[in-house]
C-alpha cells in the first residue's frame, strides 16, 4: 500500500430542494458573485430564476455560452477578467462539470496576475483562488467533489487536466431533480464517463480488497441506476443514486494507498475531443474496451478475472482468459446497449489524424509509467481498433 | 433517497513516515500544544520521545492518562482547565480513539464558558473548538475522520456519543507501523468496532446498491485483513488496509442518503461499558449476533439474505430463512474465531443489574426509532440471550 496526503473539504447538500441553503452558503463569502453557465438548459429547467430569486440581494455578474470541453479562450479568460473587473467574491458554477471545470481555472486565474495558461499548465504553482460554489444539473464528472478541471486550447490542440488543491468547491449543490431533463445521449455519456473514472483506478498496481469493492459496487450502481435513468429520465432514486456515485469519481477515495494508474483512457481520449471536441464520455466509452483488449496479458490477467467476476458476475468457474474477454465483450456490450455510438468513424474521427493525435499522446500524457505501460504504437493500435 | 449535508474536512497523513510533517501542519496554530495520551505504550514503542524530538520549538504541555470509554472527571475536566491555563493553542492526541474522543471534548470545553457537560449533553451547542491534530495508534474506532467522541460520567453511568462539526480533526497522522505492537486482545476489538460500525450503517431502510456494496467491502476487507493482522502482527499491508477501513466506520460515508438507522447495537453496548468499562468493541461483538437473532423477521429478512450472500459468500440458491441465519451464524463465529469473549458474563457481567440497564438504554438511546425499533422488553431480551 502506497503512502498519501489526502482531503477533500467540499461540503454537499444533497436532494431535492437543496438549493434552498444557497443564499445562507453564499453569504459567507461578499456580495459580488460570478455565475458562470452554459447554454439554455439552466434557463429552460427554471434553475436560471431560481438562483436569480433566491440571490436578488447579491451583485452578480455573468458569464454564459461556456461549452462542453470548456476551452480557455474565450471562456477562462473572460471569466478571469470579469473577476479583475469587478472584484468579484466567489464564483458560483450553474451547469454539469464542464461549466465547473471551466470555472475552477477561473477562480486560480483570478488570483494570479500573470497569464492564466501558467497556472493550467503547471508552470507557476496557484497560491490561492476564489472560492467556488456550484448547482449541478448532469451526473458525470465528479468535478463537484474534487480540486481538478480539464481546459482545453485549441490552437494547440491541449486538453490539460488540471489539479490543485485550491480549487475543491466549496460547497456542491446536488438536486437530482434538475438531472431528469438531461437526454439520453448526455446520460449515457455520465454513466460511462463516471463508469471509466472507477475502471482508470481499478486497473492498477497495490489495490486493496477495500478499494476494489468499492469500485466494483461504483460500477454496478452505474450500470443499474444509468439504465433506470435511461428507461424512466423523472426516476428520482435512481438518478439520486447514480449523481452520489458520479461524485466519487474523481477525487482519490476509490483509490486511496493505489498505486498510480496513469488514467490511460483519459490520456487518450483528451487528444479525440481536443482535436475534434467530441462528447468525453462518449470518447472514454470507444476508447475502454479497445484499451482493455490491448493491454490484457498474463500480468493483467488477473485484474480481468476479479473485474469479470465481480462486476458482471461472470461463472468464476470458466477459464480465466475466457472470464476476462467476456468482461472486456460485456463492457463493449454495455456501453452499447446504452445507445453509446462505439466507433470513432460514428462520432466524426476518421484515420486522418491518428498518427498526429498518437504522438501528441505519447509525448504529453506520460503513458509509458501507466499501469500497463503504452508506448505511441500501442497508442495507435488502440486508436486504430477504435475507427 | 434521503437528504443529506455532509463534509469531512481531515486531512489524512497515510503510511509509513507519514510523521515527518508533523511540525509543518502544527506551525499553522501556533506555539502552545496540549499533548493529550493514555498509558505508557506511545512511550514503548518510541512514538512519545519521536514526538518530543518533532515539537521541539513548541511549548507543550500534557495531558496523559486518559482511559478506554474517557472519562469526564477527571480527564475531560483537567484537559480544558489545562488548555484555559496555558491558552493552548492546538490539542495533539496521541493514541486509539479514546484519547482522542477525550480530546475532542476538551477543545470543545476549552472554547466554552460553562460546565462542558453542557456541551456534550447537547444543552448547549458548541460556538467554537480548539483545532485538533491526531496520531493515531489503534485501528478501530474511526474517530480520527469523524466529527465524534464517546464520554463517559461514571457517577450517572452516562456515555454520551457526542458530534459536533467543529470536532473534526485538522489532521490525522495514521501509520500502520505503530499498530505494530498492539495485542491480538485489542486488535480483535479493533476489528469488531469497525465491522458494527458498517453492520450499524448497513442495516437501514433506503439504502442503495451504492452504500451496500461500500459496506460489504468494508466487511470482508476487514475480516481478511484483521485475521492476517492476528497471524502476523507486523504485517504492513494488512495492518495498512485495516487502518484505512477503520477511518470510514463513522464518518457518514458509507451511508449517505440511508434513512437513520439508529445505531442500537451502540445504544445497548454504550450502557454496557458505562456501567461496567468494558472494551468497547468486545461489547458490540457480543451485542451484534444476538441482536441480529432479535431482529430477523419477515421485514429484516432480504437485508439478513443479501448480507449472507455478499459478505460471506452463502450459496444464493438456499431457503432465505436459511441463508438469514447462517449469517447470523458466520457472524458470531467471525467474532469468536479471533479470539473474542462472545458471553457477558466473560467480561464480568452478570444478570444483576441488567433490568437497570435496559431501562437506562430505553430512555436514553431512543431506539424506538431504530430500523428495527426496540422497546424496553426487547433490549432486555437481547441482554439476557447475551448472557
Amino acid at each position: 500500500m502506497q503512502n498519501f496526503d489526502y482531503q477533500t473539504p467540499t461540503r454537499l447538500i444533497f436532494g431535492k430542494g437543496a438549493i434552498a441553503k444557497l443564499p445562507q452558503v453564499m453569504s459567507t463569502f461578499g456580495k459580488r458573485i460570478l455565475l458562470t453557465y452554459g447554454g439554455g438548459s439552466i434557463k429552460k429547467i427554471g434553475l436560471y430564476q431560481q438562483v436569480q430569486d433566491l440571490l436578488k440581494d447579491f451583485e452578480i455578474i455573468e458569464l454564459s455560452g461556456i461549452q462542453p470541453n470548456p476551452k480557455y479562450n474565450p471562456s477562462v479568460l473572460d471569466g478571469v477578467r470579469l473577476c479583475k473587473e469587478h472584484k468579484i467574491d466567489v464564483i458560483l458554477s450553474v451547469g454539469g462539470g464542464s461549466v465547473l471545470d471551466c470555472s475552477k481555472a477561473i477562480a486560480a486565474g483570478a488570483c494570479y496576475n500573470g497569464d492564466p495558461w501558467d497556472l493550467i499548465s503547471y508552470k507557476v504553482k496557484a497560491q490561492a483562488a476564489l472560492p467556488i460554489v456550484d448547482i449541478i444539473t448532469l451526473a458525470a464528472t465528479g468535478s463537484e467533489y474534487d480540486c481538478g478541471g480539464v481546459i482545453s486550447r485549441t490552437e494547440t490542440n491541449d486538453k490539460i487536466g488540471y489539479m490543485d488543491r485550491h480549487l475543491f468547491p466549496h460547497t456542491s449543490f446536488l438536486d437530482p431533480t434538475y438531472t431528469f431533463s438531461v437526454s439520453k445521449k448526455q446520460t449515457a455519456a455520465g454513466i460511462a464517463d463516471a463508469m471509466n473514472h472507477t475502471i482508470e483506478q481499478y486497473f492498477a498496481e497495490d489495490t486493496t480488497l477495500l478499494n476494489d469493492g468499492f469500485c466494483e459496487s461504483m460500477l454496478r450502481s452505474l450500470m443499474v441506476n444509468g439504465r433506470k435513468c435511461l428507461d424512466n429520465p423523472e426516476d428520482y432514486t435512481a438518478r439520486a443514486e447514480m449523481m452520489l456515485a458520479c461524485t466519487y469519481g474523481c477525487n482519490g477515495i476509490l483509490s486511496l494507498g493505489n498505486s498510480e494508474s496513469g488514467w490511460p483512457c483519459h490520456g487518450i481520449e483528451h487528444a479525440l475531443s481536443a482535436y475534434y471536441d467530441i462528447t468525453h464520455g462518449e470518447g472514454l466509452a470507444i476508447i475502454t474496451p479497445r484499451w482493455m483488449t490491448h493491454i490484457l496479458d498474463e500480468h493483467t490477467l488477473p485484474r480481468f478475472v476479479k473485474y469479470g467476476i465481480n462486476v458482471f458476475g461472470i461463472d468464476a468457474s470458466l477459464d480465466e482468459w475466457t472470464i476476462a474477454r467476456k468482461a472486456i465483450d460485456e463492457t463493449y456490450k454495455f456501453f452499447e446497449s446504452i445507445g453509446i455510438p462505439m466507433h470513432l468513424r460514428e462520432v466524426g474521427i476518421d484515420d486522418s489524424r491518428l498518427d498526429e493525435m498518437a504522438h501528441h499522446i505519447a509525448v504529453n500524457e506520460g503513458l509509458e509509467n501507466a499501469y500497463a505501460p503504452l508506448s505511441e504504437k500501442d497508442i495507435k493500435d488502440i486508436l486504430v481498433n477504435s475507427l
